[in-house]
């Protein structure tokens, strides 16, 4: 095969003006608001902001204290009624934007590419490792995470009559189909760590970001935690970074065993 | 509020290159196979290939008929074993792809630009509904669905002296739980769609090729179909489609009917 040298001359032409940092202007210009439900994935959107040393405002909602579900206030801010949301005005234009992956993706390329691996790598491999991780957190990542969550809330939200009948199926479910694919998941996540720092291209970025709710909820899974001794490391030195510290402060400590 | 200037002529910089159709020798020099299982998400990936005009192999697999799972051979591609995985060979090096949402990502801004919406696009908004969807079609849109999967299932995959009980909690389950936000996922989608003929900034993207799969996971549920005439109206557009069509006649068209 011939080296690819148109593309990799207009590739690293690109490269060139997304890894020079976002002007200070940039960050000036936009006034970004984090609707922030408690115990929820918008808690590493404020890790994120403070890792890019932006200025955003924290507008805090409470879950219902019975079915744990986000409050329908948070409608009002985005037709699905789910957090993270994020509004952000910018020269007079406003957006509104759920998704955590598409809140990652899109302040990371337009406030603060230092967080990204450009598209125009040379490191094909960093690049696919970078988009893996950002949608694979909220795809693969999350759902049998949700399904520890639907199976261990069945019979506490279900008539009291069929709780000993809805435990059986709960348990069931779990054992047979839930805890192997949460244990292959999480499996998977170690040995992609094996050796490495973060998850993609060597440097902290977005799909770090990402990737740190999936570890909370190891945390907090039925699973024995110290199997998992590369993402224990990776989370740790997460955890220590002061811009995670500071998103403590304005936010807060999500309670992911409260689901479960 | 100034106009960003400096953000804006760096972004429009960036803009200039990645608008530009990439060169003969990147579709040329890229081998690019896809592990195609039957009745997946893997379809997309064809009709992805196909717009943008690339040669690609397909490799198929077929789902084991009882548990309706994807083959242990999946498995020798990527860890997790799933579909769709793509394998591409480019000036020598090897790169294996899974999870759809990084799939479409990764080949549309390295091969195809013409599906993607710049991150230096001066509308804020397009942008942003370019990734919102990318990562919501397998985020907050795929999760209902595969409850609904699940749920269907588990009496079918149960033992069948529990099969009246489970019939049982799987009604409640559907009924109290999935189906409201199934329903709540696609009025979203119909008012998203109201008075547009594609996701995102006007123009057939990514967003679309990933949203189909939601579109065919809305034709095989027990939701009525003719409530949403704006998805069938986008839906039938795509359907149209040569590359679509072409991609049908690679693959195959899913049959989503026998998960529920």
């Amino acid at each position: 095969l011939l080296p690819n040298t148109a593309a990799s001359t207009r590739l690293s032409q690109v490269n060139d003006h997304l890894t020079q940092p976002n002007s200070t202007d940039s960050k000036m210009a936009a006034k970004i608001t984090v609707h922030w439900l408690e115990d929820s994935r918008a808690q590493r959107i404020l890790w994120l902001l403070e890792e890019l040393g932006l200025d955003y405002e924290v507008k805090r909602y409470s879950r219902d204290p019975k079915t744990l579900l986000a409050p329908k206030e948070l409608a009002d801010v985005h037709p699905l009624g789910k957090s993270p949301v994020v509004t952000i005005v910018e020269d007079g234009k406003t957006l509104t934007l759920a998704e955590s992956g598409a809140i990652v993706e899109f302040i990371v390329e337009r406030y603060g590419s230092n967080l990204s691996i450009p598209a125009s790598s040379s490191d094909m491999q960093a690049r696919a490792d970078y988009l893996y991780w950002l949608h694979w957190a909220e795809g693969s990542g999350m759902l049998p995470l949700m399904f520890s969550i639907v199976f261990a809330q069945l019979p506490k939200q279900g008539p009291w009559l069929a709780k000993p009948l809805l435990n059986g199926v709960s348990y069931g479910a779990m054992s047979q189909f839930v805890l192997p694919r949460l244990k292959e998941n999480f499996r998977f996540i170690e040995q992609s760590l094996a050796g490495k720092d973060y998850f993609a291209g060597g440097k902290l970025t977005g799909a770090d970001i990402m990737m740190s709710f999936i570890a909370e909820g190891l945390e907090s899974s039925p699973l024995p935690n110290d199997k998992y001794p590369n993402i224990f490391r990776w989370y740790n030195s997460m955890l220590e970074r002061t811009a995670y510290k500071k998103a403590l402060e304005k936010g807060g400590k999500n309670d992911l065993g409260r689901f479960t």
